[in-house]
């Protein structure tokens, strides 16, 4: 049985979230957020985090990020994010173009996690000189981009620095639901409690097609956002074709479903993979994500079997592998099999 | 039986629209547009428009208009468009976030057409002078704001203008089949054959939930358009959700189907309305729109009796009436026989 | 003696003036504005406002107005500015570029001055559709791109609409002192005092080579604007060569002796032209600019007798005469009397 | 003798630039660079590189910059800079807010040099991925932000780069002079000869009080700087206050004097430290720029006797110091005496 492991963005819909779609494509309904639909979604996502959020849905994981950013910037300012998050590295300028022109600075940190150390001397630098960008706005991402996941006592190390400086902060939640499970809290604990101002929450990657939540705690950031959603060209007419996928998403906790499943297909894999000799876990997978090293051949062998995973994008040997809600466990195990029998073989 | 004519955005989707999405949300697929159903919406748009045609599937027709004018007009350009369009009307301030800060001038004409005497005298203006917005490109809207549709010989007018002057072309097509409808000539003698040199394609309010593909006849606007529209965060990683409906709107001329029933309606409206005493006709309806002028106390018992519509937005008395695909006959007639009792009640 | 009535800025710089820019190359000083010479400019500002105020000197009226302007509108806004102001139609996209793609709307009004009633209409529309760009700021001009000056009562009017909608109010005052002459007021009554927030106070057509304050009275505003000017490239690191011409302009009232002269020629001239058979005053003078329109062949005649001034670029006959600090008398009489002969010529 | 070496940009201006500066405030003469003076500097720029060039006068050396680059870049792209450049660490955001959002990444290299190898690294990465900034210009500073000063053949080495990848080549010449000397080339083979397309020819630190060129040798690019340069607000309408200074500038070689002294001065210096026990030469300046870190205590003695430069901005012990046009040799040898008496009173 040959899989997938490229991305979590490759998988379709779960049946009850195109289910929703197809329902909401009938009859008539009020556009740009005027409708039933939309107005359910920020009631069920005000319930989940437990308080009153404003929420403002749009079609990417790129929009929901850079336009939260822009909301907290100004023009002069310097955003502050990981050097190898997304933000930085995957959104071509993006970041820049929303903002009208801040600094996007990566700051260190392992695991692609930022030191709270680092980023404080950061935010010192030259306070106040009025030719250096200034440090605006923090942003992280949970899940990380290397499949690491921050545990709240992380989240608030980052906070607290930026809170002591004003700054206000993004959590780029591309695989929320699969960080929140790693962690086993709740998602107000992850979020506002821990001192995050706005959050991307993402379903795409997790059972939906296209649905991304930009869910907002700091109530002064909103009016701003719905108008810069309307210029950025992100306000649906037919929004409730985004909004009922989210309600899917959130009704029967469909989202813990697929985090789970999506989790512990990659707990097995990693399981798995810890015992074949010759290969190397870069980085703990605490979620759905794993890099690992592979000892040479040993990608091209799995690839020449079928299976799909990238490769060849960082130091040699280095591949990506990412499960999803549709993984299945036959998939992983084949795939750990695949890998043993190559190890065998070469007597490693 | 009550109907809203408030707008064609409020209808849903077709059947085969919802049935396509639903298929594609199936499975797996390669990200950002690398699917089988992007490819073929290339193919299926290029064999439409009769030549080799780029696409870039957004999610809103003003992602669609604002991304193909940045590709075409330098930051100290000026946009030319009619001073009623939608792009200068009701797009926020998108058109001058995508195009880095060029200016949008509203020429004037009749019914929303741009007048081609007007357009050559701003484009004639301070040429070369560097205190002065140079003009750059324009866009015209067809089906336009007020439900008129240019006819070959306007467009090519305008294009004949824009084109002595080195100005590229852009047509806002978001009720693009409506137009070809009424014009009953092919969609290469609407566009590139007429001087257009992108046409922002909308399936939209035609039968798709969400779905406009920027469809470039100019090959040399293709590949910052790419990178414009990874920017603007408008690339779904999910595309097929998008490409799937577009594929359903092309399959079997759905498309024309649909604007059929909706411009016959509205043609079966406006018939209606000319008969009822004391209504006027402010722009006689080509399409599927219609702005008329109602006698006083009308509109408001239109609406009591539970048509929706919007009013109170224009002149006193004024309101636009929108039909779509779904809209019924029945519906139709029930409007117009309320209108025509008003007028009977207050002996008009 | 053959004068050129073209521009106020083709004047040189008063001898005071290019004298302080003499002594200030001497020596050294601090850069970007830490030296003696800028500090002294805010106190005498502050003196001359009479209130404590921040200054911030740039090299271009441009400049001066856009960045004032960029401190005052988000992005999504709308700023509303006379149709015919230079703001609008002589700065280019500068607006749309500082202010990160707000857009600027022209409202009518005679004699270039921003009707209330037009301004308070334009306001109210659409208020919080976010479809709409939403009124975000006012700019006028004073003396405006006509020659005419708003009365205390005109300016009050304006602002008091702006304020009512909660919208700051920008002046560009690159004519401030001949306006002021005209009014016979202070710079207070003229600006704060009338609901001005910041005002582009300029200097250089009245007697300097380059030098425009931003002077700013609403103290919100002025950290922002910091920022502003160095990331537009606008922070002079040799800051006392724009900060002594201010002090020379400042001092001894030097302003108001240019100006006085300035207004005076003008007034000369106007007196002297209303006598000429033929000619037809457009706008009323009241500062140092005139527009008129003279009889077919005038204008050529008097280009032809070595006068120099704008024709040509308005209606047909139309010139703008403009008068400065250097403007001579026996210029002034030359003119007239060269248009007068031209009269007697054609028998007019 | 106390002397400051803070910058080159506190020293006042030559003789022969004032006297220019106040005979060229007299009378009256074209605006907006349609004067004589302007003229003139295009005429002598081009004599001095040899050839055709276009010339643009800002008033500060962040503008030139930042426009020369905006109009090599799509807002797309990735300008190549060094990490420790001013162009990155010292003018804000105006190089994201100049070109439209781009992204600026800085290149590492020894004695902030670029190295062409890393350079070369980082513009072969992920070539035509959309989701990744595409590397679209190059910005090298001669002299460097660390005084060294790129070889001829170090600066083909990185243009080399540049031009297989057909990127077009900045060169930030803030200290053009300074470096020249140091080569002991001509304009010319610094520059075009060597693959640069755009200079900012700098002069406000070398005599002047303000004037910056930018030169363009590559004229497609010229057009469009025109119109950027205006909706900068960089376009002066008393051009000749900046071209006049440009031509005193050029005249008699002042600019070759003027820097020969500079660096005569900081060799002096550079000499006299090198025999001070306890002092270390970070980088060994080439030009009129030193980083140098001195023993415990003596940056203190040494700010106590009186001297100025900065320091406390870098690692513990460093300080810059600057020589300009204006540095008597016995500033420099009181300097030199002050350190090497505090040594001897350490006992170092």
């Amino acid at each position: 049985m040959k899989v997938a492991f490229t991305s979590d963005n490759i998988a379709g819909a779960s049946e009850s979230v195109w289910q929703a779609m197809m329902e909401a494509s009938q009859g008539d309904a009020m556009p740009y957020g005027s409708d039933e639909y939309t107005t359910q979604v920020t009631r069920m996502l005000s319930e989940l985090f437990e308080c009153e959020v404003d929420v403002f849905m749009v079609s990417t994981g790129t929009a929901a990020n850079v336009l939260s950013i822009s909301a907290m910037t100004p023009v002069w300012g310097s955003v502050l994010c990981h050097k190898e998050s997304h933000l930085l590295c995957d959104e071509s300028t993006a970041p820049e173009f929303y903002t009208g022109g801040a600094r996007f600075v990566g700051i260190g940190g392992a695991d692609a996690k930022m030191d709270p150390a680092l980023l404080e001397r950061v935010i010192n630098q030259k306070v106040g000189d009025v030719h250096s960008c200034q440090p605006s706005a923090v942003s992280i991402s949970q899940v990380t981009e290397v499949g690491s996941v921050y545990s709240l006592e992380e989240i608030h190390a980052v906070t607290g620095v930026a809170k002591a400086a004003g700054l206000p902060v993004h959590m780029d939640g591309a695989r929320f639901a699969n960080a929140l499970l790693a962690l086993g809290c709740t998602p107000a604990q992850m979020t506002w409690k821990a001192g995050v101002d706005i959050v991307s929450f993402g379903a795409t990657k997790n059972g939906t097609m296209s649905a991304e939540a930009i869910v907002v705690f700091n109530k002064a950031l909103a009016k701003d956002l719905a108008f810069r959603r309307k210029r950025g060209g992100h306000l649906l007419s037919k929004m409730r074709l985004l909004s009922s996928q989210m309600i899917a998403y959130l009704t029967d906790e469909l989202w813990r479903t697929n985090a789970e499943q999506a989790n512990a297909m990659m707990a097995l894999m990693q399981a798995g993979l810890q015992t074949v000799p010759g290969i190397t876990i870069n980085t703990p997978a605490q979620a759905n994500m794993l890099f690992c090293t592979l000892p040479e051949g040993m990608a091209d062998y799995l690839l020449a079997e079928g299976f799909a995973f990238y490769t060849g994008r960082w130091e040699k040997g280095v591949v990506r592998l990412v499960t999803s809600f549709r993984t299945p466990k036959e998939g992983v195990e084949a795939f750990v099999e695949s890998a043993r029998q190559f190890a065998q073989q070469q007597g490693l």
